[in-house]
């Protein structure tokens, strides 16, 4: 039992024996010896609790732009999904992710747990040497990655898809396909041998997201009366202070998501760099939100504001593939793009009848597959070819694998809620708890 | 006067001569001689903002909870009480806390401020040598764990109690109770020297407060109606976004408030050991809310969204009092016996008519000693007789004192809002401001 | 085109080759070489993402004061005022603020920016050598403080002015006004020259922007009904749990705002003073939370809770010039008086019919002022003529100049509304957007 809950952890005075036994002797470790490893695993830490910050955006945007009868259920979804997206990315999906020389299949598909130790292989046999960061600060900030993109496709299927069945999605999802995928790139599997380029995830994270979300959508289909008549009948948030509130959270944690992707901070060099990223990133968002709001005053005569919070979120997803070389005014295109994306997206989607309560599809997916293809602009070692080849092939892998899922999932349990607990609202028909008990009805 | 204002600071550049001169002469000071000192200074700052934010935490999610005719006045009592807990810690607690050589009881009991420099002792003292950090650093991390303690009590006290009666016994809380207590063991007092293991405060912060609750819980009685009939009848919470909200900035302030207190941050193990805090403090989390979900829905056919997000914040305190020492698995398996504690101990205090309105007795006080008693699993130096020795001490003197304080202050100046007020909601009786003026009520 | 995008950053590299080349051969580079470097520059984007923060606060605050049916738009403000200080200070400001050598006025006016490089020209210039920090972590520093004073000015204006007649005053604002009277300080101009002093911007920021708020409150006139028949009719916030969490996140942010402006942290005595400026900005933020709790108690028989929100962020303001050199009993009460003057001042300010819907001339141009009047009793490097003469020479350009180019705008384009949509609510006549359209109303 003891053995159960004990760690390694406790090795790490072993860790510094030879270091410290030959300081003793000559000189102490110089800055450019350990200063590295300890900044980086800094910057692990700090940038990990902004992407873990992610969540509680996504959970506020959400929550506020479904509604009102919906939002214990919507938070419910959110609170859940990033727990078992943390609990099945340390059972499953790390060791997928990042197989090291353990590959089931070569480059393009890692290996299981093994559960021996209770600890996933790369953190078990974690800090026996030096490496460049602390493994456990790895494993923490790159979990909540994983855990983003599941928090992408709960907005889109909301207020109509039941709990348990979503959060199975959500196990398959951040256990298999999300870490699957992105051991190709970041796992050192095929597609970075390819030289495919995508430096926080555009696609492996962002359009991956939007296209379990995409397929999602079209297995559940649309609210009820959302396009009824043939025509689109807009069904506004409930709380769109929560929703700006959590736009600036997602903001905030981008600057963790790009910055920490530069997975070092112990150089002139790497610091240099996580410091532009930063600028960028916050540019890129900004560009997409002044496009959006200038957009949507031509084209509406009135600025949208949900627009707009979408058009920074697209801003910053454009940017994520490529946040380190473009120039400030470079970054500040691209987002603005990333917004222009969104405002003729959204209702591009309602022709198509795909209903995606909370746009995350032209934000994320969309979005995401133009930061992806826009990188050779800026970083001459990309080519558009394998971009392309890159966002094909993850898109397709995501798409067709979670479109399955879904229609397993259906098939076996039903997806979505009765009609009469729609019209009802979720919260009250399935959770038998409002979100805003003491409010009357508007 | 000019006196009173000034402070020491301006010697820091003083601080730096012996070595600086030294420098001029020999090498400049190497990263492991002045490295630890920069960057643990770095943790506490990161920390302690972190920890600080977890007093918005504690705001948004008691707000949540509360009835809508009664959020003005929790948000009144949530930014006083973290204001009075900054000041009486500065003016009284700290020393107390940390008295160095100035014990007033060798152990037992620390020195009062000399309020010659407008300076607690260390501060005004701090910096002549190079510490291990910044010493105002240390303070400003340490101060927020006082006002943690208090934040914990208004929750459970919500809705029923007068607002001054309330800050008074946090004055006593934050200047005396809590930094008595916790110099026993962080001081340097009898329990460390009984090699009692509490990492970041399971049992100091967390069962400390919960004690103190549970004391205001009994002398004031429940709200009315809670119990009437002989029947538990449930008050729902106004806002479970806010709720919700609350519960992600805890549980990213605790990163803070688990790694800070690794005390260090400047040598390769240090910082390899925040990196496994952080990992087990997101993990223990996820595991509290995963098996909060999974049991509701098993005991009530519905998974409950308050339920689940103490089952989070259990998990928190649960994974506090030994955050480095378990592995991922050992810390998940802490944290969902949290979750599982927060499910049973809810209805039980109901049914022994303790009206606890947020839930902080089971979270805190339960799941902290919960924590407490299983550090010796992973642990190896810590034995459960010391643990329990520990808890019984802490929650003796905790609940002891917190009782006769609060029967002091109800005889003196009654702590109880009259019925009347109670049933109008304290806002508009007590204030004289809704928090929501614009709403219907429902 | 590929020139348009791509950036400089790829010669990071270059940069670190003298460096490294030379370590070849001999000792690699030491922490005093390239530590205050890395250390620095984590600052600034630790500081620069806290700041980022206080926008979200700013939004949180302004949303809950104001009435419901102006909340969609005063989110939209918020959101799209944040996005154009980003854009403006990139593309004008931060020349302006920082001209180096090239003042188009010495001392009084920088240059413009040159659009070749899509880069202003410190950030083209940019790591071509070993500064003291990343530029690009400063400019992302740096840009958070214009957006700050643009985020003060909505707030005081609510309710009553059309969208974009404002924005085109942020762009004014934050192109141009701001970076100019910065640059006196900041950017080495005359101001610096005269030894004025404001550390983190008590003048440079809150007292400009609240000079910049006052002038075009003066042009706006006051909200229909807020003095209707000589009295002054107080207008209720509408959700002051928003206003609450927006004062949290204000709190937290100022972290930054302050121990980032140390503008240095990789040397013992720089990341000792950072520690004492964040323990000082949060016990003045204490000190004014709590003389407003108790004055308003004295004054109006109970507690007022968005005096006391105010008082915290007046206290803020008061410590913002000088967060170094007080003592904390010393900076507690320069934070206490900062909470007096909210308490006075936001009835003055009524009975001269000037309204100012958040109080944000109280909090950030009063209490700035008092802030920066203060610094000399306890740093002996300020003087009192100097700081009058420093607080004079902003407040007259800035209300001068906001108040030409608020009546330009007006005479121009109008600023206000039409009375109808004012008493309908700007959400609805202006954006076609409730922002709690399922709730009731009250």
């Amino acid at each position: 039992m003891m053995r159960l809950f004990k760690t390694l952890a406790a090795s790490t005075a072993l860790m510094l024996l030879p270091v410290a036994a030959a300081a003793q002797e000559a000189a102490a470790p110089g800055f450019d010896e350990i200063g590295p490893y300890i900044m980086t695993t800094f910057l692990f830490l700090i940038c990990g609790f902004l992407v873990f910050w992610m969540a509680a955006g996504f959970a506020m945007l959400e929550a506020g732009l479904v509604r009102s009868k919906n939002v214990t259920m919507q938070l419910t979804k959110n609170m859940a999904l990033f727990a078992i997206a943390a609990l099945l990315y340390y059972a499953v999906g790390y060791n997928l992710m990042y197989p090291g020389d353990g590959w089931a299949m070569a480059g393009w598909l890692g290996t299981l747990f093994s559960p021996a130790s209770l600890e996933p292989v790369g953190l078990a046999a974690a800090d026996a040497d030096l490496g460049y960061a602390s493994v456990a600060s790895d494993f923490f900030f790159q979990l909540m990655f994983c855990a983003t993109t599941a928090s992408i496709v709960s907005g889109t299927l909301a207020e109509r898809i039941k709990l348990w069945p979503f959060l199975l999605f959500v196990v398959v999802l951040t256990g298999f396909i999300y870490p699957i995928e992105a051991s190709w790139q970041w796992g050192g599997g095929w597609l970075s041998e390819k030289g495919f380029s995508d430096f926080a995830g555009s696609t492996l994270v962002h359009a991956a997201g939007g296209f379990a979300a995409l397929a999602g959508a079209i297995v559940l289909g649309p609210r009820i009366g959302k396009y009824r008549g043939g025509r689109v009948n807009p069904i506004p948030g409930s709380n769109l202070a929560l929703a700006t509130l959590g736009t600036f959270v997602l903001w905030l944690g981008w600057f963790g998501f790009n910055g920490g992707s530069q997975l070092a901070a112990g150089t002139v060099g790497d610091i240099t760099d996580v410091g532009r990223i930063f600028a960028n990133t916050n540019t890129a968002a900004a560009g997409g939100a002044v496009a959006a709001l200038i957009l949507t005053q031509i084209l509406y005569k009135k600025p949208d504001l949900t627009m707009i919070l979408n058009g920074a979120l697209a801003g910053l997803v454009s940017i994520t593939a490529e946040p380190l070389m473009p120039s400030l005014g470079g970054a500040t295109l691209i987002g603005a793009v990333g917004g222009v994306i969104v405002v003729f997206v959204v209702p591009m989607l309602d022709r198509m009848q795909i209903d995606d309560v909370v746009g995350a599809i032209p934000v994320h997916l969309v979005a995401g597959i133009w930061g992806t293809m826009v990188v050779p602009l800026s970083n001459p070692d990309a080519s558009f070819v394998t971009q392309a080849i890159g966002v094909l092939a993850i898109g397709l892998f995501v798409f067709v694998v979670s479109f399955i899922v879904w229609t397993v999932i259906d098939k076996v349990f039903g997806i979505r809620v009765p009609e009469e607990d729609e019209i009802n609202g979720l919260d009250v028909a399935e959770l038998g708890m409002e979100a805003y008990p003491d409010f009357g009805k508007g």
